[in-house]
This record gives structure tokens, sequence and C-alpha cells, in this order.
């Protein structure tokens, strides 16, 4: 059934400088072991993830300069960079929010690891706390 | 069964100017009515609650001055504040981190809505993203 209401929070996406550093201190504070180390050159960023019950935590470092990640991190700093809530059907739902008035970055889903697929709410839209609609498969 | 893995992001706290104003735009959003307005006067905060699958999107407003709450907002401005991550047995899962070099806040849970008990973990332990872990009942 295609249900128009939010699944879960699927990812939590944590900028960081150094990669390695934040795995090795996460490993320690969750007790958790995270996936291997995996790169989105596209979207210019390596990551590693921690699974905490149904949703995903994500350490993010940028890899290249003027990449949006590299300048988030550059004016806000290491921390949280939005959480991803998962829909049945990423179009629809941003139709939906596009008719309320909603702004939102990208029109077109971009593609993430494991093909999601993600559209980006612009961050003034949810009081500084970035918000991103994500469809995913099986996971 | 008493485990040490974290169960769930059980909240992630946002925090606002205007809980008011966050609160309707979090319903266009996010498509989900908020549970009724609630007060915790001794930690100085409004707040306002959606479920999304597992997790409980939280909306605080601080209100009152040289609060930690109004401190943080004063800082780093409106957005995500912490994750919470359920554990079994908050103590215990304290004492595993106290015994690894993790610094935490406080040594005494505090407590939270419905009767939450929480131990926040110091901000520089977790790159800039606050970590609080947290022992619940049902919910």
């Amino acid at each position: 059934m295609i249900s128009s209401l939010p699944k879960r929070i699927h990812h939590i996406d944590v900028v960081v400088h150094d990669l390695d550093r934040a795995v090795e201190r996460y490993r320690k504070v969750l007790g958790v072991d995270p996936s291997p180390r995996e790169s989105l050159p596209g979207r210019g960023i390596d990551l590693a993830r921690f699974r905490i019950g149904e949703t995903w935590l994500i350490l993010v470092q940028p890899t290249q300069p003027e990449s949006p990640v590299m300048r988030f991190l550059e004016d806000h700093g290491e921390g949280f960079f939005h959480m991803a809530i998962e829909v049945d059907d990423v179009e629809s739902s941003s139709r939906n929010l596009r008719a309320q008035g909603v702004r939102l970055c990208n029109d077109t889903p971009r593609i993430g690891v494991e093909g999601w697929r993600l559209v980006d709410v612009e961050m003034d839209e949810t009081f500084g706390a970035m918000v991103q609609l994500v469809e995913v498969g099986e996971d």
C-alpha cells in the first residue's frame, strides 16, 4: 500500500572532518560496528554507517572542495547535517509539499548509496534542521 | 533480556525560537499531527512531539534565560540539538562508557517527559552532534 505518511527516520547524517577518527569514537560510544567505508564521488563524500534500530546513523566526510557538503562543514562546523524521512513515493510526496508551498532544493531525486532516491527540503523551511525525503527499496 | 546494544533512535530534538510556528511548519512538512504542547519547567522548555516510525521528533523551545537549552540556542541558533539513543539500562551503559574514557555531562540520569531517564555525552566526544542515552518504559 502506498501511504503518504512518513515511515521512519531512515538516516541521520553527521558531517565530520576526519571519518576514520569519528568512526572509532562512534564505535566506542554506540557499541556497534560500522559498515565498511563507502564513497560517493558524485556527491564528493566518503561515509560509514552504523545501524541503530530502523535508522542508519551515517558519518560523512566531504572530500572535494566547493561541494555542498564541504561548504556546509565550512559554514557550520562538524555536527548534524540532516535527517532523512522515508516515504513510499518521493515524487508524490515532493509534489504534495510543493503544492503546499514548501520549497525544495531539487526537483529530480538525487541518488544516494544503494540507489536511495533523495529530495532535500530547503533548510529554512525547517528551522535549521535539514530534512530530506527518501524513497528506498529493501534494506 | 538486558542488552547493551542501542535499541533505536528514541528521539531527535530540534531547538527553535517559536514553538507554535515550528509546529505548524513541521505538521505541513511531515504530514503528521503533533502531540499536545508539553512543558518541562525544571528544564526550562516547552515542547511538542511528532511520531515517525519508532522515533519521536521533538521541537523544543527554551523558556528560561540562562537554562542549558537557551544557551545552546543563543550559541548555535535553531536546528538539531541532540539525538537520544535508547538503551535497556542507562546506568550500566553510562558506566561502560566512562570505563572506556568517554566523558558524560551528568552522573545521575536527568528525568525527561514521561519519566525518560537521560544521560548526556559531552558534545565534543561526538564531533558536534550531541548524543544522549535514554532508558524508557513502554511508550
